[in-house]
Protein backbone atom coordinates (compact mmCIF):
# COMPACT_ATOMS: atom_id res chain seq x y z
CA UNK A 1 0.00 0.00 0.00
CA UNK A 2 2.91 2.29 0.83
CA UNK A 3 4.89 1.27 -1.78
CA UNK A 4 1.95 2.14 -4.71
CA UNK A 5 1.49 5.40 -2.61
CA UNK A 6 5.25 6.12 -3.77
CA UNK A 7 4.64 4.95 -7.45
CA UNK A 8 1.76 7.10 -7.66
CA UNK A 9 3.60 9.66 -5.93
CA UNK A 10 6.39 9.91 -8.69
CA UNK A 11 4.20 8.97 -11.65
CA UNK A 12 2.61 12.03 -11.16
CA UNK A 13 5.35 13.95 -10.16
CA UNK A 14 6.78 12.84 -13.93
CA UNK A 15 3.70 14.18 -14.58
CA UNK A 16 4.25 17.92 -13.70
CA UNK A 17 2.54 17.57 -10.22
CA UNK A 18 5.30 18.74 -8.48
CA UNK A 19 4.77 18.96 -4.51
CA UNK A 20 0.52 18.53 -5.26
CA UNK A 21 0.62 15.36 -4.82
CA UNK A 22 -1.76 13.82 -1.43
CA UNK A 23 0.86 13.89 1.22
CA UNK A 24 2.32 17.32 0.10
CA UNK A 25 -0.77 19.03 -0.28
CA UNK A 26 -2.36 17.90 3.11
CA UNK A 27 0.59 19.59 4.20
CA UNK A 28 -0.24 22.57 2.32
CA UNK A 29 -3.51 21.95 3.58
CA UNK A 30 -2.77 22.11 7.70
CA UNK A 31 -0.42 25.04 7.29
CA UNK A 32 -2.93 27.19 5.33
CA UNK A 33 -5.21 26.72 7.84
CA UNK A 34 -3.00 27.03 10.68
CA UNK A 35 -4.56 23.25 10.93
CA UNK A 36 -8.19 24.81 11.51
CA UNK A 37 -11.38 23.34 9.35
CA UNK A 38 -11.42 24.36 5.83
CA UNK A 39 -10.88 23.97 2.31
CA UNK A 40 -7.54 24.75 0.12
CA UNK A 41 -7.43 24.63 -3.25
CA UNK A 42 -3.70 24.29 -4.76
CA UNK A 43 -3.35 24.86 -8.73
CA UNK A 44 0.04 25.27 -10.14
CA UNK A 45 0.74 23.16 -13.39
CA UNK A 46 -1.87 20.29 -11.85
CA UNK A 47 -4.93 20.91 -9.48
CA UNK A 48 -6.11 19.10 -6.31
CA UNK A 49 -8.36 20.36 -3.70
CA UNK A 50 -8.32 19.17 0.17
CA UNK A 51 -10.29 19.91 3.01
CA UNK A 52 -10.79 18.99 6.89
CA UNK A 53 -13.72 19.09 8.82
CA UNK A 54 -14.11 19.79 12.98
CA UNK A 55 -13.96 16.11 13.29
CA UNK A 56 -10.75 15.99 11.42
CA UNK A 57 -11.26 13.95 8.76
CA UNK A 58 -9.09 14.95 5.62
CA UNK A 59 -10.45 14.01 2.04
CA UNK A 60 -9.57 15.15 -1.51
CA UNK A 61 -10.83 15.81 -5.00
CA UNK A 62 -8.77 15.99 -8.13
CA UNK A 63 -5.34 16.16 -8.48
CA UNK A 64 -5.58 13.38 -11.43
CA UNK A 65 -2.99 14.57 -13.73
CA UNK A 66 -2.80 16.50 -17.04
CA UNK A 67 -4.79 13.90 -19.14
CA UNK A 68 -7.27 12.98 -16.36
CA UNK A 69 -7.98 15.90 -14.03
CA UNK A 70 -6.03 18.78 -14.21
CA UNK A 71 -9.07 20.98 -14.35
CA UNK A 72 -8.67 24.66 -13.55
CA UNK A 73 -4.93 24.41 -13.52
CA UNK A 74 -2.15 26.07 -15.34
CA UNK A 75 -1.68 23.52 -17.73
CA UNK A 76 -5.39 23.56 -18.36
CA UNK A 77 -5.74 27.55 -18.91
CA UNK A 78 -2.26 26.99 -21.23
CA UNK A 79 -3.52 24.03 -23.02
CA UNK A 80 -6.84 25.93 -23.86
CA UNK A 81 -5.32 28.65 -24.83
CA UNK A 82 -3.09 26.47 -27.44
CA UNK A 83 -7.05 25.22 -28.35
CA UNK A 84 -8.55 28.01 -28.73
CA UNK A 85 -5.66 29.60 -31.19
CA UNK A 86 -6.09 26.06 -32.78
CA UNK A 87 -9.94 26.45 -33.25
CA UNK A 88 -9.41 29.81 -34.58
CA UNK A 89 -7.24 28.67 -37.33
CA UNK A 90 -9.31 26.04 -38.07
CA UNK A 91 -12.45 28.91 -38.23
CA UNK A 92 -13.91 26.58 -35.26
CA UNK A 93 -13.82 29.53 -32.90
CA UNK A 94 -14.23 33.15 -32.53
CA UNK A 95 -11.13 35.16 -32.83
CA UNK A 96 -8.99 35.90 -29.98
CA UNK A 97 -6.11 38.13 -28.98
CA UNK A 98 -4.46 35.23 -27.74
CA UNK A 99 -3.76 33.21 -30.90
CA UNK A 100 -1.00 36.60 -31.34
CA UNK A 101 0.28 36.46 -28.03
CA UNK A 102 1.26 33.04 -28.13
CA UNK A 103 2.58 33.29 -31.62
CA UNK A 104 4.70 35.90 -30.04
CA UNK A 105 5.54 34.01 -26.69
CA UNK A 106 6.85 31.07 -28.94
CA UNK A 107 8.33 32.75 -31.45
CA UNK A 108 6.66 30.63 -34.55
CA UNK A 109 4.75 32.61 -37.49
CA UNK A 110 1.59 30.31 -37.72
CA UNK A 111 -0.60 28.55 -35.22
CA UNK A 112 -0.35 25.51 -36.61
CA UNK A 113 3.83 24.91 -35.64
CA UNK A 114 2.54 24.76 -32.18
CA UNK A 115 0.98 21.11 -32.64
CA UNK A 116 4.59 19.24 -33.61
CA UNK A 117 6.16 21.45 -30.43
CA UNK A 118 3.61 20.06 -28.07
CA UNK A 119 4.31 16.52 -29.24
CA UNK A 120 7.62 16.56 -29.89
CA UNK A 121 8.07 18.17 -26.19
CA UNK A 122 9.94 20.66 -27.47
CA UNK A 123 7.16 22.61 -25.19
CA UNK A 124 6.79 20.93 -21.47
CA UNK A 125 3.53 20.67 -19.59
CA UNK A 126 5.12 22.84 -17.62
CA UNK A 127 5.87 25.19 -20.35
CA UNK A 128 2.21 24.83 -21.33
CA UNK A 129 1.16 26.21 -17.67
CA UNK A 130 3.55 28.64 -18.35
CA UNK A 131 1.16 30.48 -20.96
CA UNK A 132 -1.51 30.93 -18.77
CA UNK A 133 0.22 33.86 -17.84
CA UNK A 134 -1.17 34.84 -21.36
CA UNK A 135 -4.34 34.24 -20.75
CA UNK A 136 -4.85 36.38 -17.49
CA UNK A 137 -2.90 39.45 -19.81
CA UNK A 138 -5.92 38.79 -22.55
CA UNK A 139 -8.60 38.52 -20.14
CA UNK A 140 -7.15 42.25 -18.59
CA UNK A 141 -6.85 43.65 -22.34
CA UNK A 142 -10.64 42.74 -22.31
CA UNK A 143 -10.78 39.37 -24.90
CA UNK A 144 -13.53 37.70 -24.50
CA UNK A 145 -12.10 33.98 -25.02
CA UNK A 146 -9.60 34.80 -22.47
CA UNK A 147 -12.17 35.45 -19.97
CA UNK A 148 -14.17 32.01 -21.07
CA UNK A 149 -11.28 29.89 -20.29
CA UNK A 150 -10.40 31.72 -16.67
CA UNK A 151 -14.40 31.86 -15.85
CA UNK A 152 -14.18 28.15 -17.10
CA UNK A 153 -11.13 27.47 -14.99
CA UNK A 154 -12.31 28.81 -12.19
CA UNK A 155 -15.59 26.86 -11.80
CA UNK A 156 -13.47 23.88 -12.67
CA UNK A 157 -11.75 24.56 -9.22
CA UNK A 158 -14.86 25.64 -7.03
CA UNK A 159 -16.17 22.48 -8.00
CA UNK A 160 -12.92 20.83 -6.72
CA UNK A 161 -13.80 22.47 -3.92
CA UNK A 162 -17.64 21.60 -3.24
CA UNK A 163 -16.65 17.90 -4.18
CA UNK A 164 -14.69 18.12 -1.03
CA UNK A 165 -17.18 20.34 1.13
CA UNK A 166 -19.96 18.20 0.23
CA UNK A 167 -18.09 15.00 1.19
CA UNK A 168 -16.81 16.84 5.22
CA UNK A 169 -20.45 17.58 6.00
CA UNK A 170 -18.82 20.97 7.29
CA UNK A 171 -21.44 21.69 10.68
CA UNK A 172 -21.37 25.38 9.53
CA UNK A 173 -22.27 27.22 6.31
CA UNK A 174 -19.49 29.49 6.52
CA UNK A 175 -16.12 28.05 4.97
CA UNK A 176 -12.45 28.99 5.19
CA UNK A 177 -10.81 28.89 2.16
CA UNK A 178 -7.23 29.45 1.16
CA UNK A 179 -5.74 29.35 -2.51
CA UNK A 180 -2.44 28.24 -3.27
CA UNK A 181 -0.24 28.01 -6.39
CA UNK A 182 1.15 30.21 -9.28
CA UNK A 183 -2.72 30.41 -10.63
CA UNK A 184 -3.49 32.70 -7.61
CA UNK A 185 -1.38 35.34 -8.26
CA UNK A 186 -4.11 37.40 -10.20
CA UNK A 187 -6.97 35.40 -8.30
CA UNK A 188 -9.26 38.54 -9.03
CA UNK A 189 -10.26 36.74 -12.05
CA UNK A 190 -10.90 33.57 -10.19
CA UNK A 191 -12.76 34.38 -7.09
CA UNK A 192 -16.33 35.01 -8.68
CA UNK A 193 -16.26 31.80 -10.66
CA UNK A 194 -15.36 29.64 -7.76
CA UNK A 195 -17.97 30.76 -5.50
CA UNK A 196 -20.77 30.83 -7.92
CA UNK A 197 -20.77 27.21 -8.07
CA UNK A 198 -20.22 26.69 -4.01
CA UNK A 199 -23.65 27.21 -2.31
CA UNK A 200 -21.91 28.17 0.92
CA UNK A 201 -20.18 30.95 2.27
CA UNK A 202 -17.11 30.84 1.25
CA UNK A 203 -14.57 33.23 3.38
CA UNK A 204 -11.01 33.49 1.11
CA UNK A 205 -8.49 33.62 3.79
CA UNK A 206 -4.36 34.11 2.68
CA UNK A 207 -2.74 31.11 3.34
CA UNK A 208 -1.45 31.64 6.84
CA UNK A 209 1.68 29.64 7.02
CA UNK A 210 3.79 27.88 4.40
CA UNK A 211 3.59 24.38 4.03
CA UNK A 212 6.79 23.50 6.24
CA UNK A 213 4.65 25.27 8.70
CA UNK A 214 1.82 22.58 8.28
CA UNK A 215 4.19 19.80 8.51
CA UNK A 216 5.55 20.98 11.87
CA UNK A 217 1.61 21.52 12.69
CA UNK A 218 1.11 17.75 11.96
CA UNK A 219 3.27 16.37 14.39
CA UNK A 220 2.00 18.28 17.26
CA UNK A 221 0.04 16.51 19.65
CA UNK A 222 -2.45 19.28 19.78
CA UNK A 223 -2.02 22.44 17.85
CA UNK A 224 -3.63 25.91 19.73
CA UNK A 225 -4.15 29.43 19.59
CA UNK A 226 -0.96 29.80 21.19
CA UNK A 227 1.51 28.14 19.12
CA UNK A 228 -0.13 29.39 16.19
CA UNK A 229 0.39 32.91 17.36
CA UNK A 230 4.18 32.07 18.36
CA UNK A 231 4.11 30.74 14.62
CA UNK A 232 2.57 34.08 13.39
CA UNK A 233 4.89 36.40 14.62
CA UNK A 234 7.99 33.98 13.61
CA UNK A 235 6.99 33.56 10.14
CA UNK A 236 5.73 36.67 9.26
CA UNK A 237 8.42 37.46 7.23
CA UNK A 238 7.64 34.26 4.62
CA UNK A 239 3.99 35.77 3.84
CA UNK A 240 5.02 36.58 0.40
CA UNK A 241 5.45 32.34 0.01
CA UNK A 242 2.33 32.11 -2.12
CA UNK B 1 8.87 22.64 -45.97
CA UNK B 2 8.19 18.59 -47.07
CA UNK B 3 10.47 17.31 -44.50
CA UNK B 4 8.41 19.62 -42.15
CA UNK B 5 5.47 17.40 -43.33
CA UNK B 6 6.81 14.47 -42.44
CA UNK B 7 8.10 15.30 -38.92
CA UNK B 8 4.18 16.12 -38.37
CA UNK B 9 3.26 13.27 -39.52
CA UNK B 10 5.46 10.84 -37.62
CA UNK B 11 5.12 12.91 -34.37
CA UNK B 12 1.17 12.49 -34.99
CA UNK B 13 1.34 8.90 -35.59
CA UNK B 14 3.35 8.35 -32.31
CA UNK B 15 0.77 10.33 -31.02
CA UNK B 16 -1.77 7.95 -31.99
CA UNK B 17 -2.82 9.21 -35.52
CA UNK B 18 -2.81 6.23 -37.61
CA UNK B 19 -3.81 7.01 -41.06
CA UNK B 20 -5.41 9.92 -39.96
CA UNK B 21 -2.85 12.92 -40.83
CA UNK B 22 -3.77 15.05 -43.82
CA UNK B 23 -2.25 13.54 -47.14
CA UNK B 24 -4.32 9.82 -45.62
CA UNK B 25 -7.37 12.13 -44.80
CA UNK B 26 -7.34 13.79 -48.28
CA UNK B 27 -7.08 10.22 -49.66
CA UNK B 28 -9.70 9.15 -47.65
CA UNK B 29 -12.02 12.24 -48.65
CA UNK B 30 -10.97 11.48 -52.31
CA UNK B 31 -12.19 7.68 -52.17
CA UNK B 32 -15.30 8.02 -49.82
CA UNK B 33 -16.92 10.82 -51.72
CA UNK B 34 -15.76 9.38 -55.24
CA UNK B 35 -14.22 12.81 -55.92
CA UNK B 36 -17.13 14.79 -55.67
CA UNK B 37 -18.00 18.08 -53.32
CA UNK B 38 -18.28 17.20 -49.64
CA UNK B 39 -17.14 16.82 -46.18
CA UNK B 40 -15.57 13.35 -44.30
CA UNK B 41 -15.80 13.10 -40.96
CA UNK B 42 -12.91 10.67 -39.48
CA UNK B 43 -12.71 9.50 -36.23
CA UNK B 44 -11.07 6.61 -34.76
CA UNK B 45 -8.22 7.08 -32.20
CA UNK B 46 -8.38 10.54 -33.50
CA UNK B 47 -10.31 13.20 -35.06
CA UNK B 48 -10.11 15.29 -38.23
CA UNK B 49 -12.81 16.32 -40.88
CA UNK B 50 -11.88 17.22 -44.15
CA UNK B 51 -13.85 18.74 -47.07
CA UNK B 52 -13.84 19.28 -51.03
CA UNK B 53 -15.94 21.97 -53.00
CA UNK B 54 -17.30 22.48 -56.64
CA UNK B 55 -13.85 24.38 -56.92
CA UNK B 56 -11.94 21.33 -55.67
CA UNK B 57 -10.58 23.16 -53.11
CA UNK B 58 -9.76 21.06 -49.84
CA UNK B 59 -9.72 21.98 -46.24
CA UNK B 60 -9.00 20.49 -42.76
CA UNK B 61 -10.44 21.05 -39.38
CA UNK B 62 -9.10 18.99 -36.41
CA UNK B 63 -6.42 16.26 -36.48
CA UNK B 64 -4.33 17.99 -33.95
CA UNK B 65 -4.27 14.96 -31.66
CA UNK B 66 -4.86 13.82 -28.35
CA UNK B 67 -3.63 17.30 -26.20
CA UNK B 68 -4.64 20.08 -28.70
CA UNK B 69 -8.06 18.49 -30.35
CA UNK B 70 -9.01 15.03 -30.56
CA UNK B 71 -12.57 16.62 -29.81
CA UNK B 72 -15.51 13.88 -30.85
CA UNK B 73 -12.29 11.31 -31.27
CA UNK B 74 -12.47 7.59 -29.57
CA UNK B 75 -9.43 8.65 -27.34
CA UNK B 76 -11.99 11.90 -26.70
CA UNK B 77 -14.60 9.55 -25.60
CA UNK B 78 -12.63 6.65 -23.69
CA UNK B 79 -10.39 9.72 -21.36
CA UNK B 80 -14.12 11.30 -20.66
CA UNK B 81 -15.21 7.89 -19.51
CA UNK B 82 -12.33 7.62 -16.95
CA UNK B 83 -13.23 11.37 -16.38
CA UNK B 84 -16.54 11.04 -15.03
CA UNK B 85 -15.76 8.14 -13.07
CA UNK B 86 -13.14 9.84 -11.24
CA UNK B 87 -15.51 13.04 -10.96
CA UNK B 88 -17.85 10.05 -9.33
CA UNK B 89 -15.11 9.02 -7.06
CA UNK B 90 -14.64 12.19 -6.18
CA UNK B 91 -18.26 13.12 -5.60
CA UNK B 92 -17.83 15.50 -7.87
CA UNK B 93 -19.97 13.71 -10.84
CA UNK B 94 -23.44 11.64 -10.90
CA UNK B 95 -23.33 8.34 -10.90
CA UNK B 96 -23.07 6.36 -14.01
CA UNK B 97 -22.84 2.32 -15.03
CA UNK B 98 -19.33 3.52 -16.32
CA UNK B 99 -17.39 3.39 -13.08
CA UNK B 100 -18.26 -0.03 -12.92
CA UNK B 101 -17.92 -1.51 -16.61
CA UNK B 102 -14.41 0.77 -16.85
CA UNK B 103 -13.32 -1.30 -13.49
CA UNK B 104 -14.63 -4.88 -15.12
CA UNK B 105 -12.39 -4.17 -17.84
CA UNK B 106 -9.55 -2.99 -16.69
CA UNK B 107 -9.88 -5.89 -14.16
CA UNK B 108 -9.53 -3.35 -10.99
CA UNK B 109 -11.24 -3.26 -7.41
CA UNK B 110 -10.95 1.08 -7.00
CA UNK B 111 -11.42 3.51 -9.71
CA UNK B 112 -8.23 5.60 -8.25
CA UNK B 113 -6.27 2.34 -9.89
CA UNK B 114 -6.71 4.13 -13.23
CA UNK B 115 -4.64 7.04 -12.68
CA UNK B 116 -0.75 5.27 -12.27
CA UNK B 117 -2.28 3.08 -15.34
CA UNK B 118 -2.75 6.24 -17.61
CA UNK B 119 0.21 7.60 -16.25
CA UNK B 120 2.61 5.02 -16.64
CA UNK B 121 1.39 3.96 -20.33
CA UNK B 122 -0.17 0.50 -18.79
CA UNK B 123 -3.19 1.74 -20.43
CA UNK B 124 -1.78 3.14 -23.70
CA UNK B 125 -4.12 5.94 -26.04
CA UNK B 126 -5.34 3.03 -27.77
CA UNK B 127 -6.26 1.48 -24.93
CA UNK B 128 -8.32 4.68 -23.83
CA UNK B 129 -9.99 4.58 -26.93
CA UNK B 130 -10.98 1.49 -26.58
CA UNK B 131 -13.24 2.36 -23.78
CA UNK B 132 -15.09 4.29 -26.20
CA UNK B 133 -16.67 0.71 -26.66
CA UNK B 134 -17.91 0.65 -23.06
CA UNK B 135 -19.20 4.73 -23.43
CA UNK B 136 -21.82 3.23 -26.30
CA UNK B 137 -23.11 -0.05 -24.08
CA UNK B 138 -23.70 2.10 -21.29
CA UNK B 139 -25.73 4.78 -23.23
CA UNK B 140 -27.42 1.81 -24.97
CA UNK B 141 -28.73 0.92 -21.43
CA UNK B 142 -29.82 4.34 -20.94
CA UNK B 143 -26.74 5.83 -18.71
CA UNK B 144 -27.04 9.56 -18.73
CA UNK B 145 -23.45 10.04 -18.43
CA UNK B 146 -22.77 7.56 -20.96
CA UNK B 147 -25.54 9.95 -23.52
CA UNK B 148 -23.74 13.25 -22.04
CA UNK B 149 -20.42 12.09 -23.32
CA UNK B 150 -21.69 11.17 -26.90
CA UNK B 151 -24.43 13.74 -27.72
CA UNK B 152 -20.74 16.15 -26.67
CA UNK B 153 -18.70 14.01 -29.02
CA UNK B 154 -21.23 14.32 -31.68
CA UNK B 155 -21.21 18.25 -31.34
CA UNK B 156 -17.50 18.23 -31.28
CA UNK B 157 -17.09 16.10 -34.35
CA UNK B 158 -19.97 18.36 -36.00
CA UNK B 159 -18.64 21.52 -35.51
CA UNK B 160 -15.03 19.80 -37.22
CA UNK B 161 -16.99 19.64 -40.04
CA UNK B 162 -19.20 23.14 -40.25
CA UNK B 163 -16.08 24.95 -39.77
CA UNK B 164 -14.69 23.07 -43.08
CA UNK B 165 -18.26 23.65 -44.55
CA UNK B 166 -17.94 27.59 -43.67
CA UNK B 167 -14.33 27.84 -44.79
CA UNK B 168 -15.43 25.87 -48.25
CA UNK B 169 -18.45 27.98 -49.28
CA UNK B 170 -19.91 25.66 -50.95
CA UNK B 171 -22.68 26.90 -53.69
CA UNK B 172 -25.06 24.29 -52.44
CA UNK B 173 -27.18 23.74 -49.09
CA UNK B 174 -27.39 20.12 -49.71
CA UNK B 175 -24.02 18.59 -48.21
CA UNK B 176 -22.84 15.15 -48.48
CA UNK B 177 -20.87 14.03 -45.37
CA UNK B 178 -19.34 10.38 -45.53
CA UNK B 179 -18.34 8.97 -41.82
CA UNK B 180 -14.84 7.05 -41.34
CA UNK B 181 -13.43 5.48 -38.53
CA UNK B 182 -14.06 3.30 -35.67
CA UNK B 183 -16.27 5.33 -33.64
CA UNK B 184 -19.00 5.66 -36.60
CA UNK B 185 -19.94 1.38 -36.11
CA UNK B 186 -22.65 2.90 -33.94
CA UNK B 187 -23.38 6.18 -35.15
CA UNK B 188 -27.25 6.40 -33.78
CA UNK B 189 -25.73 7.65 -31.00
CA UNK B 190 -23.69 10.90 -32.83
CA UNK B 191 -25.47 11.73 -36.20
CA UNK B 192 -28.09 14.08 -34.64
CA UNK B 193 -25.65 15.55 -32.59
CA UNK B 194 -23.57 16.23 -36.18
CA UNK B 195 -26.77 17.82 -37.49
CA UNK B 196 -27.80 19.83 -34.36
CA UNK B 197 -24.07 21.98 -34.78
CA UNK B 198 -24.60 22.44 -38.54
CA UNK B 199 -27.09 24.94 -40.28
CA UNK B 200 -27.41 22.79 -43.52
CA UNK B 201 -29.01 20.16 -44.91
CA UNK B 202 -26.65 17.16 -44.40
CA UNK B 203 -27.05 14.18 -46.43
CA UNK B 204 -25.02 11.36 -44.96
CA UNK B 205 -23.64 8.64 -47.12
CA UNK B 206 -22.00 5.46 -47.03
CA UNK B 207 -18.10 6.05 -47.98
CA UNK B 208 -18.53 4.75 -51.72
CA UNK B 209 -14.51 3.58 -51.72
CA UNK B 210 -11.77 2.61 -49.29
CA UNK B 211 -9.21 5.24 -49.56
CA UNK B 212 -7.00 3.12 -51.61
CA UNK B 213 -9.29 3.50 -54.14
CA UNK B 214 -9.13 7.58 -53.54
CA UNK B 215 -5.44 7.47 -53.73
CA UNK B 216 -6.16 6.15 -57.18
CA UNK B 217 -8.64 8.51 -58.37
CA UNK B 218 -6.66 11.19 -57.30
CA UNK B 219 -3.55 9.92 -59.94
CA UNK B 220 -6.29 10.14 -62.71
CA UNK B 221 -6.18 13.25 -64.56
CA UNK B 222 -10.48 13.25 -64.59
CA UNK B 223 -13.00 11.64 -62.49
CA UNK B 224 -15.81 10.66 -64.18
CA UNK B 225 -19.18 8.54 -63.54
CA UNK B 226 -17.92 6.01 -66.26
CA UNK B 227 -14.69 5.00 -64.14
CA UNK B 228 -17.03 5.62 -60.72
CA UNK B 229 -19.45 3.10 -62.23
CA UNK B 230 -16.86 0.66 -63.28
CA UNK B 231 -15.04 0.87 -59.72
CA UNK B 232 -18.25 0.84 -58.38
CA UNK B 233 -18.96 -2.75 -59.60
CA UNK B 234 -15.68 -3.84 -58.99
CA UNK B 235 -15.11 -2.99 -55.21
CA UNK B 236 -18.63 -3.89 -54.08
CA UNK B 237 -17.51 -6.82 -52.33
CA UNK B 238 -15.29 -4.27 -49.69
CA UNK B 239 -18.26 -2.66 -48.94
CA UNK B 240 -17.38 -3.80 -44.92
CA UNK B 241 -14.35 -1.94 -45.21
CA UNK B 242 -15.05 1.01 -43.17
Amino acid sequence: RENEKKDVHSILKDAGFDSIVENDAVIALIGALGGKPGIVVIAGTGSIALGKNENNEIVRAGGWGYILGDEGSGFYIGKNALIYALKEYDRRGKNTILTEMIKQNLKISNTEEVVPMVYSGKITRAGIADLAKLVFKAAKKGDKIASVILNKAGQELGLLAYAVIKRLKFETKDIDMALIGGIFKQKEFLLEPIKSVIPYNINFKEPRFPPVVGAFLMGLEKIDEDILGRLDSEVVKYKLWV
